[in-house]
């Protein structure tokens, strides 16, 4: 034989060795949770619900900004913070626009220099994949392995671009948005709605000559913030300035952080949150089990297409392309239609 | 007997009347529409596809502000300069807040009291039920049937304190949001994402006094604006004034909407998002109709409610959770569970 097979992890191997915080387990654990193989589907289903009464006890702390706004250098520093207080740190990254190879792991321990050496940090980016709930769910279930494995401080990452920073709102505690010194263009690549999730925004590389731009910026998305009407929390968002170079202003990212969550415990928001996203979680997953089940159904699927065509076209209504579509499924789970 | 049983009108006189333009049979199928009679429901789906290919022909436009931004007497200028252009206006007007009773569609008629009696404009409000997706798809099927009665521009008004903004985003081809002038206090009351979905502001009561004031927030709500990307139309979101009390910039504000037409048109944008709501409303549909079939199910709606809870508390996670509610779901439809 060529190719000796790796031996699998069992399930007790695996839920052992995120419970130890073996990093090396917790690398292999969610890399199963990552995978499109029914059997390891299957296994990772387990694996969570063998460990699930150890989640939900780290700080979950979500994090995005378009491009060029400095998001490696403010992990780096502002991670280095947050183990610099004896804390575990795991960061997870999304990125939907780059399929996750070997390389671009490497990609990301690179852009992270200090912080991927740091014995109380995991950094770990997740698959691109979209299939069947895409990358956020897959996110969502690493965050909680990581959890089970002891780690402290939970940073989801994504690139500010797309719709995954409205799942990582709801899957985080407090969602910060970098942003960049001075209106106009450079802000352009914001998305709808971002700044409007964000609990704090941190204008970044308030340094040197842009010192005083910083803090206009600052000054103006204040100013804008104001229009909105308070957040379910009742935290008011701040906007906070920080250089990754100077390591100013780092601290008080931190700090304004730890202040919410001791806000947000005290009026109860913070569990309440937490408990809202657990059902909403569940919401999705079913829905998406459910539409997976009905794509499954050949038959079901081509008629769904069709009846989009006759949708769109006008000549079909909503309601009764719904109707149709309804009864095909329930013949397709009679076994009347396949 | 003592009630007489009045006639029901079958669907050809249903079908026949709108398309001649009927206003009383216009009016009685909108209560069809909004019936939650399984029989009236069959009814109105039927009607709705005969007039199906006589729909889609209307500038559609929703409208939303909060209480005691003047709605009411802006819909009645911003109607009457519509009416003369000589354009037939349908005013549709959801509030879920208070359940619909002749005294309230009395009162909507006297609240716009000069355009209740204009023969080209078609008050109505639609009923409150929150029930199987609420007033949103009612108002969308009433429009339709408007629609196909002839009206060319139908105005949708909401209350703009709730979640059916985003619903009535969803059925119009443009959305105005009223403002009030003066930053603070009063802006509070604007929900989140709000600005973000609007096609124009228009800060209305700009007269005597007023004015000054109104371009102030004018100038302002159109700096907040550049925070935000530009909407996939290419649009660029309009900050006008307006009073009601003098006329001034009503009809600037029909002006900026035909704008928009000309320009959405143009870009393809407006088919494009035609098509799209479309099969969007095609999908809320079937996933209501599915929701609706899991409650019919007793036991699977009390699986549910069991599940949720072990979820909201970590002992269940929302995986496996999700696959336990989808074979409950499925043992249902094959009756080996009810």
């Amino acid at each position: 034989m060529k190719h000796t097979i790796k031996p699998r992890l069992s399930l007790t191997d695996f839920t052992e060795g995120i419970l130890k915080g073996d990093r090396i387990v917790l690398g292999q654990a969610i890399t199963l949770v990552e995978s499109k193989r029914k059997e390891d589907q299957d296994q990772a289903s387990r694996l969570l619900e063998n460990v699930l009464t150890h989640t939900g006890k780290s700080l979950r702390i979500g994090l995005t900004g378009v491009p060029g706004v400095g998001k490696s250098t403010f992990i780096e520093a502002f991670g280095k913070h947050i183990t610099g207080k004896g804390l575990k740190l795991a960061v997870l990254t999304i990125d939907p626009s780059s399929p996750v190879t070997g390389g671009s792991i490497l990609g990301d321990k690179t852009r992270m220099d200090e912080l991927s050496k740091d014995p109380m940090a995991f950094i770990r980016p997740t698959a691109a994949s979209h299939a069947l709930g895409g990358v956020a769910h897959k996110t969502r279930e690493a965050m909680l392995l990581c959890e089970a494995a002891g780690f402290e401080v939970i940073l989801v990452e994504t690139v500010g671009v797309g719709q995954s920073e409205i799942a990582v709102k709801n899957m985080v505690d407090f969602f910060l948005l970098l942003v960049l010194t001075g209106a106009g263009d450079e802000l352009q690549g914001i998305k709808k709605g971002i700044i409007e999730i964000a609990d704090a925004l941190v204008v970044t590389k308030a340094d040197g000559d842009n010192v005083t731009k910083s803090l206009e910026t600052q000054a103006m998305y204040q100013e804008a913030l104001h229009l909105f009407a308070a957040p379910p929390s009742g935290w008011q968002t701040r906007v906070l300035t920080s250089s990754a170079f100077t390591g100013e202003g780092i601290g008080e990212v931190y700090n304004t952080i730890m202040e919410y969550r001791q806000a947000a415990t005290v009026n109860g928001f913070f569990a309440a949150n937490r408990r809202q996203q657990n059902v909403s979680w569940f919401r999705e997953y079913f829905s998406q089990l459910l539409n997976a089940d009905i794509e499954h159904h050949a038959a079901v699927r081509t008629l769904r297409k069709t009846l989009e065509a006759g949708v769109t076209n006008l000549t079909l209504s909503s309601h009764a392309a719904a109707a149709e579509l309804l009864e095909a499924y329930h013949q397709a789970i009679r076994g009347i239609r396949s």
